[in-house]
Parts: C-alpha cells; sequence; structure tokens
C-alpha cells in the first residue's frame, strides 16, 4: 500500500512508546478493520517531522476485502494527516524494506529575504539568496557508490556498512522554490538532510561546489555541514525489484 | 505591506472578541514596534479558515523604519502562519479596502477518490472525477456586471448593492489540483465559495454548465449550490489604481 503523511505532528515512522507515530496510527486503524493486531512493515523508516508523499507499507490479512475497500476503509479511520493512497494484494509475504531498491527522497527549500506561512510546514527557509548551480554541482560530487560516513547521523557500528549508491542526485529552483531531489540504493540516518545542511554553505558561496569531495573522502561527521531540519525533507517515491 | 497567512487556526482576518484573528496578530506585533496601539486597514476582509498569498494592509507610523526593516521585525514577531512579505512607504492616508479595485481569489479542489495529507489545508477534496471543462463553461457564464444576490451568503441589505463585477473567472487542471480563480473589483460575502459550491455539482454532471444562467437570473441565495469550505480558499493578489 502507497501512503502519504504529513510528518508535522509525528514523532518518525516507527512505534515508539508514548510517541504519536505513523506506525501506530496505521496499525490502530488497520487493526480495527482486520478485527485483529496488525504489524506493518515499511520501506523507509522516517525521522520525527519527515514526510511521506508514497512511502510503502505492507501487512498481513485475513479479510477478503479488495484492496480498493482497503483504501476508503483505513482512510475513513486514519487521522486527516494520513492518508492511504493506492493499495495491491501480494499473494505471500512482501517485506518493502527488503524489496525496496531504490529511495527517492525530496528536500524543498526557499530562499529570500523574507519567510513564507502557506505550505511553511514543508520548506525550509534560508534568508539569502542561493547559488543553485553550485549546489547541483556539488550534489553531482555524491553520484555513485560511496562510503558515506561523512553524512551519517549515527556511526554505522561494526556490522553495518556506511556504503550506499545514489544513483540520482540534483538541485534546481521549481516554482519558487528549491528542490534538492537524490535517490539512492538506501540511505544512513540523517544522510540527506546532513548533505542539504552541506550544499546550503555551498550556495551561499562560503564553500567550493568541489570541497564536498574533500567532505566525502574524509569520513567523518565533522566534516560535513550541520543537520538541515526535518520539515523539508520528504520521501517521495519507492523502487521494486527483484533482490539480487 | 502585503501579508501572506495560513488562515487554518484564526477565526478569520477581522478582530473579534476572544477569538484569534490575522488583525489581532498583526496589530500586536506592530504595536510591540510602534511603541502605541496600531490599527491595520485591510484590502480584503478574508472569513475564517480562508488563507491569503498577498493580502495588504496599512496601518500609520511615526517611527523611521525603513519598509524593510518593518517586514524584517514583524517577520521575528509574527506567529509562523503570518509573513509580512513587502513593505512600501505612502505619505498621507491610504485605505487598501477603498483603493483595490480588483481583488483575485483562487479556490483549489482535488478530485479523484481518495483524499491526500499534505498541504491537505489548502485544498478541498471531492470524491469522483470532475469534468473541468464543465466548470469553466459555467464560470464564463458569470463574468460581467450582475447582481450576484444568489451567491451571496448575507442578504445585501436595503443600502447594498448585490451587484458585482467579475472581470475574470476560469476553472483548470494544474499540477494535480483543479485551480478555480476568480476576479473581481469586489465580492460579496461567502461569494466564491458558493459559487464553487455551484459548479461543483456541473463539475460531476448533475447539472448543466449553462443552468449557472438561471441561479445567476434568479437573484436568490436558495437557487445555487452549498458554500464550499473555507480552507479550498486564498486571496492571492490585489490590484490598486485610482478610484474613480
Amino acid at each position: 500500500m502507497t501512503i502519504e503523511y504529513d510528518g508535522t505532528d509525528f514523532s518518525g515512522f516507527q512505534r515508539q512508546r508514548n510517541q504519536m507515530t505513523v506506525q501506530e496510527a496505521i496499525e490502530t486503524a488497520a487493526g480495527r478493520i482486520e478485527g485483529r493486531p496488525v504489524t506493518v512493515v515499511v520501506a523507509g523508516r522516517t525521522d520525527a517531522g519527515v514526510h511521506a508523499m508514497a512511502q510503502v507499507i505492507s501487512f498481513t490479512t485475513a479479510r477478503d476485502l479488495s484492496p480498493e475497500i482497503w483504501v476508503r476503509a483505513l482512510n475513513d479511520l486514519l487521522p486527516p494527516t494520513i492518508a492511504a493512497r493506492e493499495a495491491w494484494h501480494y499473494d505471500g509475504p512482501f517485506n518493502p524494506r527488503y524489496r525496496a531498491i531504490t529511495r527517492v527522497y525530496r528536500y524543498t527549500l526557499r530562499d529570500g529575504p523574507t519567510r513564507t506561512a502557506i505550505g511553511r510546514q514543508y520548506v525550509w527557509h534560508v534568508a539569502g539568496i542561493l547559488d543553485v548551480e553550485a549546489m547541483d554541482r556539488a550534489l553531482r560530487h555524491l553520484i555513485g557508490t560511496h562510503d558515506f560516513s561523512s553524512f551519517s547521523g549515527r556511526s554505522a557500528g561494526p556490522r553495518r556498512s556506511p556504503v550506499r549508491t545514489i544513483t540520482s542526485a540534483y538541485c534546481r529552483r521549481d516554482d519558487g522554490h528549491i528542490v534538492v531531489e537524490i535517490a539512492a540504493n538506501a540511505f544512513l540516518p540523517h544522510m540527506v538532510r546532513n548533505i542539504v545542511g552541506t550544499i546550503v554553505p555551498i550556495g551561499r558561496g562560503t564553500a567550493d561546489a568541489d570541497s564536498i569531495r574533500d567532505v566525502l573522502e574524509r569520513r567523518d561527521r565533522s566534516a560535513a555541514g550541520p543537520t538541515a531540519p526535518p520539515h523539508g525533507l520528504c520521501l517521495v517515491r519507492v523502487h521494486f525489484g527483484e533482490r539480487q
């Protein structure tokens, strides 16, 4: 099922005690329809305040309801901040976390001297004028398979690889906004927000576009810029394929 | 000064006792900068829940601050739901309500079976698929100078004319949304929302596009459709000129 949500008031996707999470809201609604507890599996766990346009979840159902009925019934029960968009039946287990081969995240900024009010929940306002071409050039250095430790919010730990493959990355102006879109096989914690926090100084001219190569090669979080705020970030697409 | 606001949590623009209004928020912030009470005059009073991208307000100041400083200082004090965008000095009195010659309102809808979560605060979701061409044809019958009593939320009363001039009106699909935009010298209460509530049944095919001419000619509120919800409505532009 694809799910859209406004992450503003959620403590992220993943269920946590005493926190309002997207997972808990969906499991509560789906459990009411299913008539017994439902556990949801997700393609990309998003952090607190991060949005999703087409998050992909799966769960097992014993009820004989069509995908369309599931969507309608869930939308009747979910809060207005979460919407079920599309659903499919899949025979057998389907774990979107392992089946997803590409996740696409979009980060939306706005520059200029004055902040906005409409849509402010989805856009990071940066004072001043940003050089979007320089930010775009910087992003292109990140395309490929690299150790992204410099952009990881947490140390990967001995068992986990900090290597990811970015297949596409660009920055451009679009309808008054600045859009950063990055596609990768998977992302390290805070990776997109740390990349955005590193290219904004490049857009301001205080760092050179090519300097991001050195940041990447350092494999050290302290080499990169600060973490951009969560509310500009949105999971926009997940691509699936057969696991190698 | 042009002001942008998200009307979701406001009881409209105009100050009311024990209600959170845009006017009170602006007057409070401006009064702190001015050092004495400030009274704000507005081009288009918007109802509870209605947004504005470029509302125009004016107030009198005795302080020697540049327009840019006013914008910056107000944005520091205003809630995130209101943003000052641009300001100008004008020598002598300037009442935007009387100087405005055209107001442009936009109503944003979304059709299709499933609702959305991101941006839901600004869009009215209508289930089913709407015939946007039919809605556009209906709107064109309203262009010109007419008695719009059929679309007025309140009786105009003996002293007030229900005649307004619509200079432009269209409906089109734009980036997944359906946008209705209407420009007029001025609007009667709820006029745009009542027009939208009348053309949606036309979009659904339950009424003919030309039927809106009869609705207009009846000069009776009961001839038109229901009032569309406020959250799809936004004041997008105000044009000024010399008063005739």
